[in-house]
């Protein structure tokens, strides 16, 4: 049989010394059995790296080896030289940023995708890459409870895009090809001037996707929030597209955001969608961080108003289990966007695009090539069932509300703002200089990891509960620490 | 000690049934031997899936299960559900357009990441994700013998993009940014008629590149190709650029192809980068399949004129044994990509990036979230060393040299273009209907998988040699077919 030779010849005639099935059998069990070590030591690691830059080149040559090297030397190299230098996002002490927690059926998902290797850039090049993929975002719409028109069987349709980034970005695509009556992909956005508006308090990638799809930072309004909610103030926004229109300007996107990365601060969805469906804008929706909580019946007033949106995105990356990248996007009318992004090369024409009843995700987003990213999501979604997820969520809400209790009895600290989901923000009495002092001892004891934001023009200090580890234990130590540190 | 819970424990605290890292070792050499069994058997397959849209929806339920599945069942799902569905890339017979060739190292690279779960982001987010990077391209750079100026410690570097869409975009980004003396990611490109220019052989990402740009399409100058060569025209590309000039355009980016997406076809890029560096247009270089053969001595004719390139991509994910994602792309002075893509929230300074002395790599891309791809670039370039990697590209080579021996002493076919890589163009003689049909069949036999092309206006086969388990066996049987199924 043909696989046998493959199976147990080191050497074969493929031009190169391929590492053999037999290999890989032993060398994937070796990085497995890593991995559950890696998990089941991890607390007992700083959480973040204590490295200088570049400090790996002290360990490694200066060029590729002539010769190739032993697996058993690479593995002992990721012991001494890459794991000094690695920050612990799955640590359950790691409460910087949002989380990016990962699950072992996600990484046995990711595994598998890259074991078969195949492209889902078209319906045609690999089929199930694209129809499982379709088959999960209904799965998520479903248990997110997002608007019916999201659904593939509907004008719409969800899609996974590496990041939110992205995400926005072909939203901003989309929409400039809606407010330009089907033409900026064709005569550019050098014959208007669009217009986008988001809250002071939304994400930097909506600032990156202006400029990169030419619309320039100078056209983005940064509408000012509500001082408590930190909502974008909706009367607000309604007074700049009008005053923008009013003045030869074409208003082409609104960001309404659930969830700031700052404090998980919700927009007023449906007042923004009003406006936006008043005036004709596109409306997309982030909820990259606090969407998925709307598996859970009680948090499902994340939602409200998101049937007004154009899309919408939220990244089962961030706090649903699925390992990095994996951000969940759904349009609720698919033809804006495939006709911005739409190109096609005589060497991609097939009948099944032809023929008109097939998914090309390659439209749906900004590069061609794409993995099976849909493995993962579905190992995930399917491991865990609708009521494992909506536990994970409820524990670690549950915990930050415990951690919030304990902030605000304690009079040398304050609770910042609201924390209706997982992150806290806080503040030790006193100025600045105090808290940033208090931030930088805090992480520089390697047990935690938190990271900070300006509210009100102050800074605050972010505490993210949502490591797949983070148990009560972990909080409660981090409490400790903050008391510590506080009054050293 | 704290792991010993999480290690024997299937029902922990955290909120949800995780998988523990005893099922994790389990259930992870299931999916090595089941990946390991799939390569050994894969020969068996018929190349391309034999599926109607959406099949799979009848095999799996249209909502997310409420309760978890076993790990087993979604096992059997993959073998029942998936596998139909799955055209092989990574078959031996598999011909289609370019290759996405994979390695064992590499996979296994993969696997160590996911299970990392960290993210490159900034340096400061896990260094060793930054700094292995840099290594790597640094010995990517010297490995193909590409420009001092790309070097890490030179103005310029690499970096990992998803792919070389993403790279061309990146670059058009960039050159817009010098275009308008550092403005357009301010005011945009509202305020001038940038042009773009690229041979009609290009591949269509630069299109899409110029639609999400905002430029438009029209603004895209498809430049003619010598007949014959399939290269650009470097003197019609110079008269595009000064009469643009003459009609108050700004030219901001010149892409040049080394290796086309049809024929690989290379464009005279010391020409063309002469002309670039008389009109300051930035000129980036897609060498997306064909530049990693630059590790041989005697493909380094591919390289002629690169040191004039503003920036390179070259895809180790198609040719070079890297699953993927992995697009390498270098930039000779990184300032005005920087420049163009950079924002910086508050939520993302830290002291690190403030110094100056990091890398942070968000910069350096379309989104701001990165997975650590490092990880397999480096356990790739690590196993096979230069020398694995060079014979790996001679065979390949040697095996469509031989192929196009073939078809060109059979009096039935031609070789329609050079073929100085591992791609082969050519067709039965005959119209484009036998053509047409002849390329039909052999899909058809599930036996070889082929895509194809127009040249010169007419259908052409395209044989894209290049599969990591591709033996001259593969290659030869897949002659005897074309004979074949022309001869019925």
């Amino acid at each position: 049989m043909a696989h046998s030779a493959w199976e147990h010849s080191v050497h074969c005639t493929t031009g190169a010394d391929h590492m053999t099935t037999s290999e890989f059998r032993m060398y994937g069990r070796q990085v497995v059995d890593w991995i559950a070590d890696y998990y089941n030591h991890i607390e007992e690691r700083s959480v973040h790296a204590r490295v200088r830059p570049n400090e790996i080149r002290d360990g490694l040559p200066e060029e590729i080896p002539q010769q190739g090297v032993s697996f058993e030397s690479l593995m002992a190299d990721i012991d001494c030289l890459v794991l000094p230098g690695i920050t612990h996002w799955q640590h359950p002490r790691f409460f910087g940023y949002f989380p990016a927690n990962a699950s072992f059926p996600s990484i046995l998902g990711e595994l598998l995708s890259a074991g078969l290797g195949v492209q889902g850039m078209s319906w045609i090049t690999s089929p199930v890459a694209t129809d499982l993929e379709r088959l999960m975002l209904d799965w998520l719409a479903q248990l997110l409870d997002l608007p019916q028109s999201f659904r593939s069987d509907e004008p719409g349709g969800g899609v996974i895009q590496d990041s939110a980034s992205s995400a926005v970005l072909v939203a901003l695509v989309a929409g400039l090809n809606r407010a330009s009556g089907g033409t900026a992909s064709r005569h550019g956005v050098g014959n208007s001037n669009y217009t986008v508006y988001a809250s002071k308090e939304a994400h930097s990638s909506v600032e990156k996707a202006v400029q990169i799809a030419g619309v320039g930072g100078q056209n983005l309004r940064l509408v000012p929030t509500s001082s408590g909610t930190l909502a974008m103030r909706s009367d607000l926004l309604e007074a700049a597209i009008r005053s923008d229109i009013a003045a030869g300007m074409a208003p082409a996107l609104v960001v309404g955001t659930v969830g700031t990365t700052s404090t998980t601060a919700v927009d007023p969805i449906r007042e923004i969608g009003q406006i936006c469906k008043e005036t004709g804008v596109w409306l997309h929706v982030d909820a990259a961080y606090a969407g998925v909580a709307a598996c859970c019946p009680e948090f499902r007033w994340l939602n409200e108003g998101v049937d007004l949106a154009d899309s919408y995105c939220t990244n089962p990356h961030k706090w649903f289990l699925t390992n990095f990248d994996c951000d969940a996007f759904w349009v609720a009318d698919r033809r804006d966007m495939i006709n911005a992004l739409s190109v096609m090369p005589e060497y991609l024409k097939n009948m099944a695009t032809e023929s008109g009843e097939v998914t090309d995700y390659r439209d749906w987003q900004i590069p061609l090539g794409r993995r099976f990213r849909a493995l993962k999501l579905w190992f995930t979604l399917s491991w865990y069932g609708a009521q494992g997820l909506q536990a994970h969520i409820r524990h670690h809400v549950a915990l930050a509300q415990e951690f919030a209790s304990w902030v605000g009895s304690d009079n040398r600290f304050e609770v910042v703002s609201a924390h209706p989901l997982s992150l806290v923000c806080f503040r030790a009495c006193g100025d600045d200089a105090v808290n940033e002092r208090l931030y930088r001892r805090l992480n520089e004891t390697g047990r935690i990891f938190v990271s900070h934001t300006i509210v009100d023009g102050r800074f605050v200090i972010r505490m993210a509960i949502g490591g797949t580890l983070t148990e009560r234990r972990h909080v409660r130590e981090a409490w400790e620490l903050i008391k510590d540190c506080f009054g050293k």
